[in-house]
């Protein structure tokens, strides 16, 4: 069989920590699983490659990335250096939307061994999975400003949303939902507020109900839901949302499951046309990089859905499972991360989920 | 002392249930510190009068409310009838437009007796007001639809924020922040993703910090923010953000306090030049409308808010210290509504705390 080639970028900060341990953890899994895993790692999309070149990406980079089979990407933003809308544009939503990785899935899973901020939460009160549109919506760059520095200084920003970008993914989402035992689904939306663009969200919504008569469909503006997910996250199976909605709803998800630190995401383009990119849930988070303390499973998760995505979901589960063991072990036995509140260290846990594998 | 003039809008669902609860106590509140308050109740901005009329509100009705010095306002919204966003759009948006109520305040406090999702926390550990953009930004009607009912529709919404518009609400929420004992503001952003219009409040925020040296600022992406407001409730103190960002936090706020049943929320026109509205963070809850159980706390709440702003801060506090002590009795010996973990019904509850003023 063939290799798989992967690009994997670091990217800034914790990035650089996690995504080591993100690889190791990978090579381990394809090497019992008989998988062909070729990495080639670069340095671009980070505030080291602006600094130098003054710009986020070389020229080229498309038809570089375009070669490999999938993107391992750790995080990118140093605000010191590169104002993050100037970085995040100038990488990763460039690279959502080139690629045409038009979802965004995030699993929300509260594991054994780790304690969730929801009093009285058990491993399985939460699973669910977020389901993120991830080229358009209230993430556009059609906008500006106008009567610059005075007192009619004035800025618009267009949100887009088109039926092609709507129903695909509202498509993906209820497929994802048919499959699951539940076969819920439950859309954010805000129309009661959001008066143009979220009725036509809910529209396409209505009108996707009708061909997965098997799957039950729920809607809650994006504030009610909100507050469902901290007083029931047991309601939910599959959440779909716009991006900015999705965005808030698979940060706040994890945190109910009791960290950032754990969650991955999977950016896909589910027509195979590009490669799709696999980056942990948190950032860069400058506050703790260089430490040595940031938690690599979001990242050594990516790497689980990244292999799923491959064809290869026996090593994805394997990989997953040895996750779960290790945290499974608790503060007291496992070196988990601080965020987890335990002593271990970046290295260290990533060390245990690789050995376990 | 003259009577102030109230104008009391029950509105739809629940609305109709907790607001008479509501009015029992303020006027309780006034006997007791001899203010004179004088009530008059309409009908408008209800599915009643949408289906009597074929509006929500009859003509007129900003010389009738205008009027009044302030709007005693329960809930709108009964999609069964009429969609939400022309029902929203026709009322309440539309008040908060008209009268340039450009500030919506939020406070959030767990309060003794009322048991927080969140596990061990304590009263005292999550007490934070949101300051609410609440007349541009997200909610705009600006936009519309392109190549309607083909595969090319598109659909456009423009977000607008002004000068005027984001100062003077950071200009409140400064203020508020510079006479509370912590001095603290955190500003709700997004200007990694929203890369137009989230860049520029965070310029005016940076503006306005130099005006308030004795303010500690910080500012968080809306996703970390929500994730932090389950992780660490208790780092905040006045929270300022857009419209729609404000709208967020401010239902996942109470929600991290127990119940969005006690929220309550003061559509403020700072200046003065038109009445402005008191209404309970939650809606006109169709699920549980009719069934004599919705939580008046956050319609009797709106009342202490209501008098504070008159001119009234003994009673507003009299008014706010009887909700604490019968919430404080908790489910067991107070008659708490079923979101409170009680058995108690609307009158119940709103009768026990009109008895206590
Ligand atoms: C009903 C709705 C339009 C409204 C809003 O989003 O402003 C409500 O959620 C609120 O917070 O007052
Ligand atoms: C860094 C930022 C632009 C990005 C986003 O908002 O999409 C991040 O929060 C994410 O969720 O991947």
């Amino acid at each position: 069989m063939k290799a798989h080639r992967i690009a994997v970028i670091p990217g800034d900060g914790i990035g650089l920590e996690v995504v080591p341990a993100g690889v190791d953890a990978l090579r381990a899994t394809a090497d019992r699983f008989g998988i062909g895993l070729e990495f080639d790692v670069f340095d671009f999309a980070s505030a080291v490659h602006w600094q130098r070149e003054g710009t986020m990406l070389p020229d080229g980079w498309e038809e570089t990335l375009r070669q490999y089979d999938a993107i391992y990407f750790g995080a990118v933003g140093w605000p010191e250096i590169v104002p993050d809308h100037i970085s995040l544009w100038g990488s990763l939503l460039q690279f959502r939307r080139t690629f045409d990785q038009y979802v965004n899935l995030r699993p929300c899973r509260l594991m054994p061994g780790v304690r969730s901020p929801l009093a009285g939460r058990e491993p399985g009160d939460i699973d669910f999975v977020v389901v993120r549109e991830n080229t358009e919506g209230e993430y556009s760059s059609i906008g500006g400003r106008i009567f610059e520095g005075t007192e009619r200084e004035t800025v618009l920003q267009e949100t887009v949303m088109t039926r092609v970008g709507v129903d695909r993914v509202l498509r993906f989402a209820f497929e994802q939902a048919a499959r699951r035992p539940k076969q819920h689904l439950t859309s954010a939306t805000k129309s009661n507020g959001i008066s143009i663009t979220m009725p036509y969200w809910d529209e396409r919504v209505a009108a996707m109900t009708e061909q997965f008569p098997a799957v039950r469909v729920d809607k809650f503006h994006i504030d009610a839901l909100v507050a469902q997910f901290v007083l029931h996250p047991d309601r939910f199976d599959v959440v779909v949302a716009s991006n900015l909605f999705g965005d808030i709803l698979s940060d706040l998800g994890p945190a109910c499951t009791g960290t950032l630190g754990i969650a991955p995401s999977a950016n896909i383009n589910p027509d195979r046309t590009h490669p799709s990119l696999f980056e942990p849930v948190h950032g860069s988070a400058p506050d703790i990089a260089g430490r040595g303390i940031a938690n690599p499973v979001g990242q050594i998760w990516c790497g689980s859905m990244m292999l799923d995505h491959l064809g290869h979901p026996e090593a994805a589960a394997h990989l997953l499972g040895a996750i779960e063991d290790v945290l499974a072990h608790g503060p007291e036995e496992a070196p988990l991360t601080p965020d987890l509140h335990g002593k271990g260290t970046t290295i260290e846990l990533g060390e245990a989920i690789t050995t376990r594998v």
